[in-house]
């Protein structure tokens, strides 16, 4: 692509290091920002400068946070006892949309993935099982993706956990509510029906 | 939905102001910024807040540029009886990736559309009339899209052209280089027999 304009090349370019914007994507959102008033150019690049430069991670959950520490830690109504294991903060923003759990998170930040290079060390495993050796929780709920990656961090989680006694638990995997049975994988019918529950339980969150 | 930091949130909110961006891959983009080293986010908000800065429109033709004239307009070697009327700057491209036309360009800014509520006094259409009763052209290349809009805007340029007497033309409508006849649909058929060429003109370009 030949540009008109150095300034505009390099608007295009910065642009298109994003995920999934590709060169002709990243000119159509720029040139959008031309036509459009002065300011919104200057509210977008300082949004997402204040964003880097100040927003940090609760030092607890490792969720992200204004503060030292975020506002699910700081809530005195949550209980202490649950911590959520989940990969990133868009986990917890989906679970917190259910409104049907209180307890505490904790955030990855990733899944091991020896492909990617992520090992447990590039994830807050450890700050986890300090958490769990220190604090006063009971049950960790694995909420990680039913991937293979998602299996051996729950794994590696659950090794490194040792004798500490504390009780685990994964979130039910099954049929989505609202789904036709008969389209259904069969990897995630079979489980359903191994691991199916009392009558009376599988009413709760109706 | 909910975010746990308002920075994050106004970062999205901005994002999902681009055409096409909705909240969900906002908050991609902006996570993905967060995981990257911190120059990332500095180089892409420095680069768009100094496009909208510093980018100015060729005083001519109405191209982007980085100075008053644009490049093409500067360029000494362009054949300046030649002017191809546009909608914006990525026809202008286009056509130079081509590197088949050596005239200048008038760049409208857009096409005449009543229901967008863009009429002729936002486009830089008296511009360009004053440029062909002030300047040298001899011929203006109509190159708009074949739509309704892009035709209304032709007619009515043609319409406040008068009787300069300057020759005008519009780009060949066709079957793509490279399409099967029989996939072609029949308006683009139909205007192809009606409009066809001598078959030595038909080899240029080749």
């Amino acid at each position: 692509m030949e540009f008109p304009s150095k300034l505009l090349e390099r608007a295009v370019a910065e642009m298109s290091q994003l995920p999934g914007i590709g060169k002709r994507t990243a000119l159509r959102l720029v040139l959008h920002l031309l036509k459009q008033p002065p300011e919104r150019t200057v509210y977008l690049s300082e949004a997402l400068s204040d964003m880097r430069d100040k927003l940090r991670y609760c030092s607890e959950c490792h969720n992200i946070s204004d503060n030292e520490i975020c506002e699910i830690c700081a809530d005195g109504r949550r209980d202490r006892s649950l911590i959520c294991v989940v990969e990133d903060i868009r986990d917890v923003m989906a679970i917190e949309n259910t409104g049907q759990y209180r307890g505490l998170y904790h955030v990855l930040g990733g899944k091991i993935s020896p492909i990617d290079g992520i090992g447990p060390s590039q994830l807050t495993i450890s700050a986890l099982v300090e958490r769990v050796k220190n604090g006063t929780v009971m049950e960790l709920i694995f909420a990680l993706s039913p991937t293979m990656e998602g299996d051996t961090t729950n794994f590696y989680i659950y090794r490194q956990l040792g004798d500490t006694g504390i009780s685990t638990s994964a979130i039910a995997r099954g049929i989505s509510v609202g789904d036709e049975l008969e389209y259904a994988d069969e990897v995630t019918l079979g489980r359903s029906i191994l691991q199916r529950v009392p009558f009376e339980n599988s009413l709760r969150g109706n």
